[in-house]
């Protein structure tokens, strides 16, 4: 029903999360009314994002080079190692403006069912980086998932075997700010009231 | 904090509708994870879809060549002219198979207050296809909304100076199949009653 073109930037564009074909067709439309100049700017941050982007040769973070820019940074503490998934919960955690340390991103959580196993991930790059350390702190930022707990648990007994000396922590479980007790999950309830405070 | 490409790609991205800066990272970093072949892929397409589509010389709906494929198909009654506002709905008149004449994209609707007036739509070039005809009948397909009537209404008006033998006609306006009339509104139950046919 389409000319080639049109179906094939279709078919490209409803591979992309979340978008399924009616949304994949407005897409393409709106594409192909907008300017050149509009279009071809998207096109060109695709292909220059493969070309320039690859990972940080220390921390495994997103990077526009050898080093990305929080590895870079010397004003950044090395001694504390802030452990996550993905390079995007990089910059969730840094939108928080709490954390001075460096990242290490293991490049998703273990899932035996998925077929992902530690060597899968950069587990045994963050005992290399710990082991010539100095690190005083692992701090532990996976997701509060199963497969994120399941990782959590895989390496602080892994760092307690390196050196039991370096403190491994977990971000903390709880209410969200703003919610509700009447509404909140028995399991975040749980949680919060497992890891509740003096004040 | 995001190196440049990325705050690029993410910028690009949230330019499509109905993307907002979040849709626009998730998107970003699927990209970035995505197989350098199937990110390109997809900046190829787009590419191509500005270098090879182009807008038909007759009817104005998207184009592969000087011609669409609908005008360059002799099978297509060349008598009946379907006029709507965009090449998408083109597409979505072909999914019904109810029609078999050719068609006329006028690139939008009549909207004074957005500045959009006839000469900004491809009217005159709808009324010279008329006049070099022949044609019997034109059906306006534009949406039933406001602008979509004024156009409707502005083309009829001009159909009947320039050939007054030519039909003039308009899609239904009705219940939708499958709808229920409790919870239709009063403007479209009255235009299924205004309408309404012998059984």
């Amino acid at each position: 029903m389409y000319a080639p073109p049109v179906q094939r930037l279709i078919t490209e564009l409803s591979r992309l999360p979340g978008v399924g074909g009616r949304t994949a067709q407005r897409l393409a439309f709106h594409l192909l009314r907008a300017s050149d100049e509009e279009a071809l700017a998207l096109a060109r941050a695709i292909s220059e994002v493969k070309e320039r982007i690859g990972l940080c040769e220390t921390c495994f973070n997103l990077a526009d080079g050898s080093s990305c820019r929080i590895c870079a940074d010397e004003r950044r503490d090395p001694e504390v190692i802030c452990v996550v998934e993905e390079p995007s919960d990089v910059i969730s955690i840094e939108r928080t403006h709490e954390f001075r340390g460096r990242y290490h991103v293991l490049g998703g959580a273990l899932s035996p069912i998925d077929g992902i196993d530690p060597e899968d991930l950069k587990i045994a790059e963050l005992y290399e980086r710990v082991r010539s350390g100095p690190v005083r702190e692992v701090v532990i930022a996976t997701n509060p998932t199963t497969t994120g707990e399941a990782t959590a648990l895989h390496i602080a007994a892994g760092m307690r075997e390196i050196d039991p000396n370096v403190a491994v922590t977990r971000l903390a479980s709880g209410l969200p700010v703003g919610a509700d007790l009447e509404y909140a999950d028995e399991l975040t309830l749980g949680r919060a009231l497992v890891g509740r405070r003096a004040v």
